[in-house]
């Protein structure tokens, strides 16, 4: 059976030493931050995902959950486990005190995140949904609406989710047939049918609140006529207790590939009482602040698969003897040598670990950049925040989870034949890894969001602040000898990141099938950069702490000869997009639908 | 549910205009392959494929094997699927006349093996390992082995498995614990665990003849002190009719990702009867004969399900309307168009139909290697067709399996949310080809057989006679006008494959750690090579045919587009592949093992 520890040490590295969080400790919420604060959480949290959550991850991509007479059941043990996250006051971690919450940095949620993904990513949905709409509520919910739902979901008391998807309509909402029927309280009858609606009926906690988009009868057609609804699966009460059961509920679970464990329900909603959030037909706008923030939590998933698939496969290339080295054997006293003498194997191993590693520093460093953009007082630090974060958002969700699930392949291949038995639990990280590529927009969206929507921008003024700020690093950095070997290599990769940018400035506009053609390179190599990018700051934090003497010396190397692999073997990707990107789109518009 | 249309024009073209298999009519078995035969045989191939077992492929996965008191029962019509498959004789295809076989050529096999296995993998296993236990017993049985058990299997009244993993003991076969001991009447006494033995047990057949691997009382250490012997399910009574259950059976059957079908057995022996096959301590050379012609077979799996998770997508993208072209709507009248009109739709499709033309291609160009290397009455030719095919063995199974996965789950992709969804069956052809990564030799392991011993077998007399054939191909076609996107784009990665393989002389020599960092890269850099090299052989074809004035010329124009595509798009990973073979294995061993 599988195994997880988390990366406390890695965090600390991450927080202290490279993002050096406590420099913001004049920001709201960050005061509390302290790194006393901050360590207690962490260890906290990997307790409780070592501890509670791991142990149920098979359990719960075994068993999945069960609809009978309308009424879903979770897996044994996560009634249990969700109430534990809630005793423990975790989802309040980074919610507004307003509503009960803690008010930390939003960064720390990230963290937590993670742990709780690679521990059991199908329990780590129930929460990730409900922080979503309890994003939607606060920043577009009327006053009303924000008292009656927020300290609940706050609490984790009760539960959220986001209802988008109808069988013919996907990524294309304007297509969306839900109805909304004004009522004369001032609330809405709605009817249809939603599907794929994640955590959308389950026993984990007594209420549920659907955000749900609908079209207004009457509403102008397309994406322009849709509106957002909260419709809780019990109504509430002036006073707060639960009342009537709402005329919302579900036909179907979906039988799928993973991530058993979390619900995934067709919802029917039959003149169900729904409350308006924002403005009519504005619902995409609120939509979109759940969607964002969803996104970097659907990157961090692709992750997280990565870095528990991770762990296992180095375990068993550490412990599994087999064949001998190929310059003949290290441990002539044993049968045969550990797999991971095998320079094939140290391969793989270590396209994980320098994944793993630069996709967390690049979670959170973007993260981070979200909380300054809300936080920051000074204007000018809110608006360059936000610029990078909102482009690096689709390249955070599209090549976290595009690589993650590539790796977890790889990890699981680590051990042979036994990595398709289900006994040894790869296959579950590969199963419940495959999801993030699809949802929360499928990574062709994601792409097309980037060169279609980020890239254009203000002229272009996010991505070419990102390019001038790795040209600042690169510059000051090329002449230190440690660093120079990944330096030298984030530089050719930039270039090849500001060409294929200039390259679609020079040719999408006129024809947006160029821009199409290049997107999803286009994104892989936006990643690529980035992550080098995080490998560069990495590696100068760990020679500074090095330099102060700092014990755990061998960490700090590491980081060092890590981010040195990743600049020779995984870096040089970028200048094969950049090929793929220039070639453009004529070729593959040239073939006839009959010819395919 | 997904549904599958043999490629019949396809293998047409690949047999008859591009491998010209009726230049050979003179060899034995060739002579009776005329083009009707031919032709008869791709339509009922296609339509047993078709209507027999594509309609039993989700019903497998969904219900998988069932043990019960040591009898395996396998899905809900498999047992019919088999008898059908035996009563049209198709195990006896290209098996020796001398033992009731139709004595085709074995390229023959590849083509009815693909339509099989994109029907139904988990089905095409069954005959698929008979085929193996008969080339096996061919070469390297006593007649009396032979008389008693080819004629069986070659009905396809009996099946066959090959036996070799044991549970501490997988790709290291000198480790092997199960014993042989001598009996008086010459045969011996089997005892031992074998472990993931696909078709171990079943209901399909009345008897099934287990090869296994077994180490003699008293036999050198390690691999030299390996034996081959047949074990049969049944003991055959002198006159060939069944008489006692032999001492092997089935203690469990494995749970595990895909290719819920065939029954993945864990065979214990007990004491039972077996028969030595070839000669004391020689049993890797036979088990060798064994494995590589399964390897073919294995690449052609990940082929299999790459070519029809291509046609569910290619449907689901014409059919599904969603969206609008990025250059204004395309089909206006419609409330969206169809996911086809996108470019990044275009890039995996043409990514999946230009990997799977050109992998079939290069499958039958290496069987027919392989036949010719039996069957050319040219020493010559024998000799460089059977260092071709020993070369491209370890490539097939390598580069067609990791990329038939990662196309089968871009196809996958295609369809957005439903993509998960078991419904739509795209992640059973995701879970199924999985396995082809792992089994018959990991793919690590491919890639070591490549470079570690077919690389420099007889001076690299073989590398060095591809590289000369692409050459004179490039010389001569570099001029022609059609030809020459695709050709010049060859040219360049038969320079990279060339300039690795010189590396690899150069510095693989002196620290085999160099040719294992670099291995899995060979491996795909040489595949890329070997289907540019198809294109070019394929768009030669289709040119042919074009000035000939042939009917049908769209097929022949959307050959040279296809590949052109590869060359556009594909091939120029190559560049990739070559600069990280050069990183070398320093940076990858430097690492001690706790600091992963």
């Amino acid at each position: 059976m599988p195994t997880y520890k988390a990366p406390v040490r890695d965090f600390q590295f991450l927080l202290f030493d490279v993002l050096d969080i406590e420099q913001h400790k004049a920001l709201p919420g960050f005061e509390e931050a302290s790194r006393e604060l901050i360590s207690a959480i962490l260890d906290e949290a990997a307790k409780f995902s070592e501890e509670v959550l791991q142990p149920l991850n098979a359990v719960g991509d075994e068993q999945g959950c069960r609809l009978e007479n309308g009424v879903v059941t979770t897996p044994d043990g996560f009634r249990q486990a969700y109430q534990t996250l809630v005793e423990n006051g975790w989802p309040a971690l980074t919610a507004d005190p307003n509503y009960g919450g803690q008010g930390l940095p939003n960064t720390l949620s990230q963290v937590f995140n993670e742990m709780v993904s690679s521990a059991n990513m199908a329990f780590g949905m129930y929460p990730g949904l409900s922080h979503g709409a309890y994003s939607a509520l606060l920043h577009h919910g009327s006053d009303v609406l924000k008292e009656t739902y927020l300290p609940k979901l706050v609490s984790g008391e009760w539960t959220g989710t986001m209802n988008l998807t109808e069988p013919h309509c996907g990524t294309d909402l304007g297509l969306m047939r839900t109805k909304a029927v004004p009522q004369p309280d001032g609330a809405y009858q709605i009817s249809g049918q939603k599907i794929f609606i994640s955590a959308g009926e389950h026993d984990l906690a007594e209420n549920i609140v659907h955000l749900v988009l609908a079209r207004i009868e009457g509403a102008p057609e397309g994406i322009k006529g849709v509106s957002l609804f909260v419709v809780p699966k019990f109504l509430v009460n002036s006073d707060g207790t639960l009342g009537a059961r709402n005329g919302v509920s579900c036909g179907a679970l979906e039988k799928k590939m993973g991530i058993h464990g979390n619900a995934t329900c067709v919802l029917n909603y039959d003149g169900a009482t729904g409350y308006l959030v924002g403005e009519e037909h504005k619902g995409m706008r609120a939509m979109f602040t759940m969607m964002n923030e969803a996104r970097l939590g659907v990157g961090l998933q692709g992750l997280s698969q990565s870095e528990v698939a991770y762990q296992n496969a180095l375990a068993y290339a550490t412990e599994r003897l087999q064949g001998r080295a190929l310059t003949g054997p290290k441990q002539p006293s044993k049968p045969a040598d550990p797999l991971i003498v095998h320079p094939d194997i140290r391969r793989m191993l270590l396209n994980l670990k320098s994944f793993n590693e630069g996709a967390r520093a690049l979670l959170l460093w973007t993260a981070l950049k979200g909380d300054l953009s809300h936080k920051s007082p000074d204007e000018k630090i809110r608006e360059e925040s936000d610029d990078l974060m909102s482009l690096l958002t689709p390249v955070v969700k599209g090549h976290l989870t595009d690589r993650g699930f590539a790796l977890a392949v790889e990890a699981q291949q680590v051990y042979g034949g036994h990595g398709y038995i289900d006994e040894w639990g790869m296959g579950q990280f590969v199963r419940d890894a495959r999801i993030a590529m699809i949802y929360e927009g499928a990574n062709g969206v994601q792409a097309l969001d980037l060169v279609g929507r980020k890239l254009a921008q203000n002229g272009g003024r996010a991505v070419f602040a990102f390019l001038a700020e790795l040209a600042t690093f690169i510059e000051t950095q090329k002449n230190d000898e440690d660093l120079a070997p990944l330096v030298k290599a984030l530089e050719v990769s930039r270039a090849d990141l500001e060409a294929a940018t200039m390259w679609f400035m020079e040719n999408a506009l006129s024809n947006f099938d160029h821009a199409g053609a290049g997107s999803t390179d286009y994104m892989h190599l936006f990643g690529l950069v980035a992550i080098g990018y995080m490998w560069g700051l990495m590696g100068q934090a760990a020679k500074s702490r090095l330099k102060d003497g700092a014990p755990d010396a061998e960490f700090f190397k590491t980081k060092l000869a890590t981010g040195r692999y990743y600049a020779e073997r995984v870096l040089p990707e970028t200048g094969l997009h950049l090929t793929r990107i220039r070639a453009g789109a004529d070729m593959m518009m040239s073939f006839e639908v009959e010819a395919f």
